[in-house]
């Protein structure tokens, strides 16, 4: 980009994302080395560091000028469809980071530092007392958030918040899916685990060392279309996928009691990174040329971890695979057959961890927290009655109590002390548009199954390269639904997956 | 710092080197990931990010609100001796990052990158031609470069450039010990070999895989006195300490048919590493907490690797540790005995190439080097005459020709391609420097081989902590070395350490 002549108020914000882009690829590099290779002591500094980088990001992307080339840009001469999304996504961007005053900015990041802290705390003492005033306080806060965001946006409270993460969806179009889950899982999940009852799950034990693990991992990695030139795989505490389009880094952790999790995990996290791979190369240093949405990169890793390699096709290819790397040779142990490891993978249970939880339950975590957080963001549920409501919802949709129980109710997860709000809907929508991406995909390739009982995944990634990845956010999420799978989301595709792959 | 109240110039200076140390720990990390940890692919996009990160760095540094605070901070109110010392070194590294035109500065830079791509591609052909007027536009420039840092400093043009490497040291200093040196090393050398060809030295064998070197090389960190919780050992191509004070980066490479070069490479680097370690913690993040010069930094390893660990003590703590590793138990095999290990880590041979170089023979590669570039920026000689020049003193110094071998002469290093002028020398003040700190531990510590043997390096390091490594630039070296030694550099603990081990 900083080759080509500038001319332009285009030009000008081309050349400063550029360069925005290229501080937050050494942020991005250097918070993958904090989680994967930092040791401890490193920490202070580290932080120190990481935030005088992030301000300066932060100065960059709301310098005054930025406005003004924008206003120059939309009045100025003829841009192409590309240029003219990325004008649309710079200005998300600049009204994103300059709506809200610089006080709110600053009181919401210290009550989310100590609420979050706290957090960390408190939840092994189950202790909602100490939480309850700095959650609140995070609440309040979120909520004077939400009315700059709302300004800015001209959405409602929590649809300003949502659009953070997943623009051009609105909360009404959640409900109305979210609604048709909602009738339908609570009892499948019933039906399922009265189902499974019935089977024989085998126990799988051997040598699940992380040499090995990490050898399985790679191989599988390969097969699915990971480009080992353009990234690697590591060990961090959690899962994750980290790096920059060029150079993706993904992590997992090693149970050397069990080789499933992390298997499962290195497929999950190895979608995130395809579709980092596969993003546009022209336009991935801008901001149309990024991933679309949160929902949308869950739903790359969820194809690839629910809808791909869940599949009998899938254990078939992978059970050799498996059995050589950790027994040594091909084995005709029962515990090892394609059927009883399927039968692992697939195992549904009603639990009160969302993190824990299989495809049939989990959506359930995220409703509830959905419809909890939409209340808490409008108002109409004070912090104070937070674990009741929570209660009452985990027992309505699991028949689950946490009464009392904080630690696994309403302190289970981070992101509210976090002030995340308005992320937790796009797990499901990820795996709802996982569902929906894949029907499509095997409309237009019917042998893509087969494909994968062979482990050869080239189709499948060529397909998501030209319908998902290469498009960036270029198209917002429902015109790209439209595009690849002729309908906008909805939740038919996810339901037929899970009844025909459980009931 | 940033917590502080910001009253004074000073006070802002203080702000804003903290902000560019941050960046620089983002860079240093970056730059270490580059080296050890990215695949080939991500090499494009990091090459502009980090070109992004350091413009925007020097632009901090080159700030003109930065004179004016060094102004307002020099007529101030009064500061104590750290913070004068700091005052001093930001000033420096005000001017040096000022001193020199804009357009000097970029047509450096291109020439530099130029002529460090045409070297790794012409070396391999010999193509001396071909290299010859790249070369000398760089070294036109550089003189250029020496003429701006000459008015800036006041010193001539060649210590301009050593200036940048080694404040506080004049080639006039350099002049005499070099002279020393050259008086003693060359019929030194030959008699060392001369009496090593009686020597019956046997070859050492056995499993060295890259988990088994790692093992010991970490052990020998630990020995050592390397702080883990504040660094880590990777794989790099080529070994080298990189990261920050506070999370200190070593690398070494691992040859499976011999673990002595990576062990010595691992002793090497950890004694650069331990430097760093070691810096005032309450200044590590201003410009006097960081370490001193090149050659101190030089000295800290070669103290390490050559006067501490090729001892006959030192080869007495690691061999039982060394055989366990690579036999699985103490073993008498004369091959791997203490004489034995300790006679293939002393071998001296003269040899055309510097890297590869024992500690006789390499301070007359540097002194060749020294010379001849020192004649460069004077204007002494031209880059025509170069190979010529280089073959009469290898001659000279080592007996050994490089007529028409221009890879193994004049286009052997990186450096000069690289526009380093005025680097070479530090390699040998650290040899030197090594040698006269380690006696003076000695005077102070008569048992310190005796801790050794032991493998008890807690007494070395705490010396170095307290004269060297804790001072940072709070002295310049002349003072430094009369603190910690009684007196200013010279060539005769050198001589005499190489008189005891080889004469």
């Amino acid at each position: 980009m900083n080759q080509k002549s500038i001319n332009t108020d285009y030009d000008r914000l081309e050349v400063h994302f550029q360069k925005i882009n290229d501080l937050r690829h050494v942020s991005a590099i250097a918070g993958w080395d904090e989680a994967s290779m930092m040791p401890a002591g490193g920490g202070e500094a580290r932080a120190q560091a990481m935030s005088t980088l992030d301000v300066m990001i932060h100065q960059l992307v709301t310098e005054s000028k930025v406005g003004e080339w924008i206003d120059g840009a939309k009045a100025g001469s003829s841009l192409d469809d590309w240029q003219v999304a990325n004008l649309r996504e710079i200005d998300r961007t600049w009204r994103e980071a300059t709506c809200m005053p610089e006080d709110l900015v600053a009181a919401n990041s210290i009550a989310r530092s100590k609420c979050e802290q706290a957090w960390r705390l408190h939840r092994g003492n189950n202790d909602w007392k100490a939480m309850e005033p700095l959650l609140a306080e995070v609440v309040s806060l979120a909520r004077e958030e939400a009315s700059c965001r709302s300004e800015s946006t001209g959405l409602g409270l929590y649809d300003a918040m949502l659009n953070l993460y997943e623009p051009d969806v609105t909360s009404e179009q959640i409900d109305a899916v979210f609604a048709d889950l909602k009738g339908f899982l609570p009892q499948f999940a019933d039906k399922v685990v009265n189902l499974q009852s019935a089977d024989e799950v085998l126990p799988v034990s051997g040598d699940f060392s992380d040499v090995k693990q990490k050898a399985l991992g790679t191989a599988l990695m390969s097969s699915l279309g990971f480009d080992f030139e353009h990234g690697r795989l590591d060990v961090s505490h959690h899962p994750f996928c980290g790096g920059v389009p060029d150079d993706v880094r993904i992590t997992t952790r090693y149970d050397t009691s069990s080789f499933i999790s992390s298997m499962m995990a290195v497929v999950h996290e190895t979608g995130h990174a395809m579709y980092e791979q596969g993003l546009p190369h022209k336009w991935r240093s801008q901001p149309v040329g990024k991933a679309l949405s949160m929902g949308t990169h869950e739903s790359q890793s969820l194809l690839m971890e629910m809808q791909a390699c869940r599949t009998q096709e899938f254990m078939q290819f992978v059970t050799p695979l498996v059995q050589r790397t950790f027994l040594g040779a091909v084995s005709n142990d029962p515990a090892w057959s394609v059927d009883n490891l399927h039968r692992l993978y697939t195992r549904v249970e009603k639990s009160l961890i969302r993190v824990d939880a299989d495809e049939v339950t989990y959506p359930l975590h995220v409703i509830l927290r959905y419809e909890l957080e939409k209340q808490l963001i409008g108002g109409e549920l004070a912090v104070a009655d937070l674990p009741a409501a929570w209660n009452e919802k985990m027992m309505n949709f699991l028949d689950l109590s946490t009464e009392g129980n904080f630690v696994d109710g309403c302190l289970q997860d981070v992101h509210w002390p976090a002030g995340l709000f308005g992320y937790f809907p796009t797990y499901t929508l990820g795996a709802m548009t996982a569902a929906q991406l894949f029907a499509a995909v095997q409309r237009e390739i019917p042998d893509l199954l087969v494909h994968i009982r062979r482990g050869d995944f080239t189709p499948l990634l060529k397909w998501l390269r030209a319908n998902v990845h290469n498009k960036g956010k270029f198209l917002g999420f429902n015109d790209l639904m439209i595009a690849a799978t002729g309908e906008t989301l909805n939740a038919e595709y996810f339901k037929s997956h899970l009844e025909a792959r459980y009931g």
